[in-house]
Order: structure tokens, then C-alpha cells, then sequence
């Protein structure tokens, strides 16, 4: 029995590649995520809104986002420019993608992977002392671009990470869903950097893997993960990236397991019956649609 | 690294609940995931064609499949009198539901456990020396009808399979999708009477758990399972059943991890993007939609 960390990335992923939803109902959204018992809600990212449309208007999520409460809200940069807005914003948390894919890298945030690599000390000086940070390594377990084979390209953004970032956390982002449990472990043990109790893994459900290798990665010692509510999400620049892991997914195991989250099952799944009705469609999430476990046995 | 035995029950549980495919047809698709290295095939069932009409003519199918291959073609049947038919229609290889779930039982086979236990004699007879016998007891893991709590009656069951059938092989349906890597510990702790590595588990995916449950198996020494081709399936009598575990998500997984299962994946998933035109809508496994896995690290 152990204490997981679940990052809710809904209002962020979750929604990137959906029809624009105005930033009034994305901090609504964050905030009743938080009200189900989310300790960290990725609310929004400062991108150009011609790259991006639907996250445009970042700002007008954190200016509706307590200050004051006990949730850590996220936004993400992809360069230095992006930081200095969430900085502007009032945005304390901050996370940074670093693509360990050539191909993704240039899709998008227009930019090789070294050139990438270098400009994390423009965004370490752009952040300062105002926000924390976490470096999402995108692709890291495989790429939509075929240019991911092994874990030598994380392992090198990691390196930098802990020379540039010193206080940044790091993340390991399966972007399309090619990750398995095998897959997980090797990567993990190529990258000595980092204590897997201080790693986040952010699993993607392209392939119905995403739940196996966040209990593999739990088995490993990572105690940290992204999900978004009804299991959207994906990047409009990574070709059939599919959904993120489900939030009520993830939770409903690790509550059966014996895990702790902090997370109420029951309110999460409310939040994520409102989903259908503000993105237009069903979400992949099977709890969800399935409801959660009767009891059963020693754990019920 | 592990042999997997893979049973692909597509052209039955997978067609249950669709609307009647001829039995030529299914035929063509049990022999088509044969060719694809499936070395066991459950072909159809015996069952009233009042009850479940797309299950009629399963003589029909047993006349189109090859008697002289290598390959065990496998017959449902409820009771003795189905079990009656599939000797006459030349079946060696029967398996037979018993429901842990007073409810279920009633539903699908109209009588109650203990009368289904008890009728597990005249089914012995009826099968003699001529078939091969598998007890596959549904709802193991919990029922739709809330009346399945605790491993109790699947032990109850496991024992009279013992006394009665004593060659026949047990497999744990986890009808539902209610079954957790730690239901799936409790259930296989509670039923000392068989050995792990002779365990079959027949697995839903109504809450994406299916693959981590499978996993969990495997490390708990369980080397056999029954798939659908697509992730079809589910029984008309158990509300929100959902569809089994896909056939191509398990083996691309347990190719990854290293495991062997005899079965090639590209063959599977070419019979698998077949499935939605026999069926009329699209299937539910994400391997079918999103293909395979590109080579990663030491085990590429």
C-alpha cells in the first residue's frame, strides 16, 4: 500500500486537440477536478493559439484558479517565450516538453531536439525562483516518427535536465502509446539521473497498455502519474497518439489494490460524465461507461 | 520468458451477442485464426437457438472444421443435453459453464448453481470417453446480479469438478469485467484444488483491467487464457458485460515481454480488421486500431 501522486492533465491534453472550449469552463473543469480530491491539475498551456487554437486563452484559465488552496496547477511551455506568459499569468507550476523524438520535436515545437535541449536554460532563466518546474520527456518510449528506438536519447535529455534544472522533476511522456511494462523497466534503468520515486510517467492508452505499465512502473517504485478524466486526449502533432490514461481507470485499480490517491472515485466519474457534453463526443474511458467495481473479497 | 496458451473464443463468445453469422462463415473465421497459430479455437456452442439464436447450427460449424490438424476446436455447451449434441456432432473438446452467480445461472442456463454443480454428473456421462472436458466457471470474480462477494463459490465449484470430473481442466470467467490483479491473487489463493499452471482465465475487458489482470495471472504461474479476436464478445444474460480480451492486444504484449504464444500477430490482426465487416460495427480491442508496436531497446 503506497501513496500515489495523479496529475490530471484533462483540462490541458485532455482538450488540445478538441474543438476550441472557452478558458471559463477549462477552470471549471480544473477546479471540479480538484474537488474530487486532484492534488495537481494541469490547467492549461501557453502554446501559440495558431498552432494550438484550443489552448489559446491560458491566461483567462489561471486568472479563474485560486491562488490560495492546496492544489499545485499546472501549465505547459514548450520554449522560453511560453514560460515568460505562464510567469505573467501568475502560473507556479510549470512544465517543459523536451521530445526525445527529431521528428516530434520539429512537428511540435519547431525545433530540432538539441536545439531544444539548449533552450532549457532560456526557459530556467525565463522561470527564475517563481514557479516549479517538470521536464515531460515526449516520445520516450517510441515515436510516431519511427526515430525512437531506445532509450538514449531520454537518457541524454535527462543529463541536461539535471545540469540546466537542477530542482526540475522529470516525467516520462509514451506520447503514442508504445510503452509496455518491459519497455517501462528498460528505460527506467537507463536513466540513473533520477530516483523512480521522484519520476512521473504520463502513459498514453493507444494500445490498452497504458494501465498495465502504470502498475509495472508502481512495481518499479514510480509513485507519480499523469491521467485526464474520461481518458482524452493526444497531441494534434503526434499521428494516432489515442487518449491518455483514464483518471477513474487508474484510481478504481489502485483503490483496489490497496493504494491511496486522495482521489474520491464516485466525484471523479461525475466529472467525467459532464466531459461527452463539452467536447461533442463519447470519451474512451471503460469505467466510465462501466461504472466502478462491486466489492469482492479481503479488500472489500 | 513463458509458453502462453491462447484459446481465441471469437467465433463463440465473440458472436454470442451479435447479430447470426452463418455457421460457414464462422467456420472460415475459426480456421482462418487456426492458420494464424491459435492451437485452441472455441467454435461454438450448443445451446438453445430460442435462447441464442446467433448460436444456432454449431453442427454446421463442426462439419466445416478439420478433424486431422493440430489444432483443438472447442464446444459450449450448458448442460447435458447440449453436451449430447456436440458428441453427436463429432466435438472432442467441451467446456462447460457453471456460474458462481445464483443470478447469472438462472439466466443463462435457467436453473440455479447447485443444480448446475449437481448436473455436472449427467454431463460427465453424456461426454464419456470422448470428449475432453474444460468447467469454466463464470463470474468468478463478482456478478451483475451483486451476489458474488468472496471466492466461496467458485472453491465450492472447483471441489465438485474435482469429484466429479476429475480430468477435466478448471478456467475462471471473469464474465463482468469485476476481476483486479488482487481478485484475481484472492480467487486463485482460495481454489487450492487445482494447480496454477492448469488454471485457464477467460477474461472481459468492461473496465480496461483485462490485460493487467492478465499479467497478473502470468506472474502468479497461470499459462492459459481465452481471447476474441477484436475484443468481441460478452453474454447476452449478463448486463454490461463487455467484450472479452482481445486476442491481439494480449499477444502483442506478451511478445514484447518476451513470452511465446505461438501465434502470429500480423495474422491475427489481419483476421481482426475482418471482424468488423461480419459484424457490422466496429470491434473494441485498440491493438485492431492502432497496429502493432515498433521495435524498441534490447527486445527489438
Amino acid at each position: 500500500m503506497v501513496m500515489i501522486a495523479i496529475r490530471d492533465v484533462c483540462p490541458r491534453d485532455g482538450l488540445q486537440s478538441e474543438a476550441p472550449v472557452d478558458p471559463a469552463r477549462r477552470a471549471r473543469l480544473a477546479l471540479a477536478l480538484a474537488h474530487a480530491g486532484v492534488r495537481e491539475v494541469e490547467a492549461a498551456s501557453f502554446v501559440s493559439p495558431r498552432a494550438v487554437p484550443s489552448m489559446a486563452g491560458g491566461g483567462g484559465v489561471f486568472e479563474a484558479l485560486p491562488r490560495d488552496g492546496d492544489v499545485d496547477w499546472w501549465a505547459l511551455v514548450p520554449n522560453a517565450r511560453g514560460a515568460e506568459l505562464a510567469i505573467e499569468a501568475g502560473v507556479t507550476h510549470v512544465t517543459v516538453t523536451i521530445s526525445a523524438s527529431e521528428g516530434y520535436s520539429r512537428k511540435n515545437v519547431g525545433r530540432t531536439t538539441t536545439e531544444a535541449i539548449a533552450s532549457l536554460a532560456e526557459i530556467a532563466d525565463a522561470v527564475g525562483d517563481d514557479a516549479h518546474l517538470d521536464v515531460v520527456v515526449s516520445c520516450a518510449f517510441g515515436s510516431p516518427f519511427g526515430d525512437v528506438a531506445d532509450p538514449s536519447a531520454t537518457c541524454l535529455i535527462a543529463e541536461r535536465t539535471c545540469d540546466v534544472m537542477p530542482t526540475a522533476r522529470l516525467t516520462l511522456a509514451d506520447t503514442t502509446g508504445t510503452a509496455t511494462p518491459r519497455r517501462i523497466a528498460e528505460v527506467i534503468a537507463a536513466v540513473p539521473e533520477v530516483s523512480t520515486d521522484d519520476l512521473g510517467l504520463h502513459l498514453h492508452d493507444t494500445r490498452g497498455t497504458a494501465l498495465a505499465n502504470a502498475l509495472a512502473a508502481i512495481e518499479l517504485g514510480v509513485r507519480r502519474f499523469d491521467t485526464a478524466a474520461g481518458g482524452l486526449g493526444g497531441s494534434p502533432f503526434a499521428p494516432g497518439a489515442g487518449g491518455n490514461l483514464a483518471t477513474e481507470d487508474l484510481v478504481m485499480t489502485l483503490h483496489d489494490l490497496g493504494h491511496e490517491t486522495g482521489v474520491d472515485l464516485d466525484a471523479v466519474l461525475t466529472v467525467s460524465r459532464g466531459l461527452p457534453d463539452l467536447v461533442g463526443h463519447d470519451v474512451p474511458s471503460r469505467v466510465h461507461a462501466a461504472g466502478g467495481l462491486p466489492p469482492f473479497g479481503a479488500g472489500a
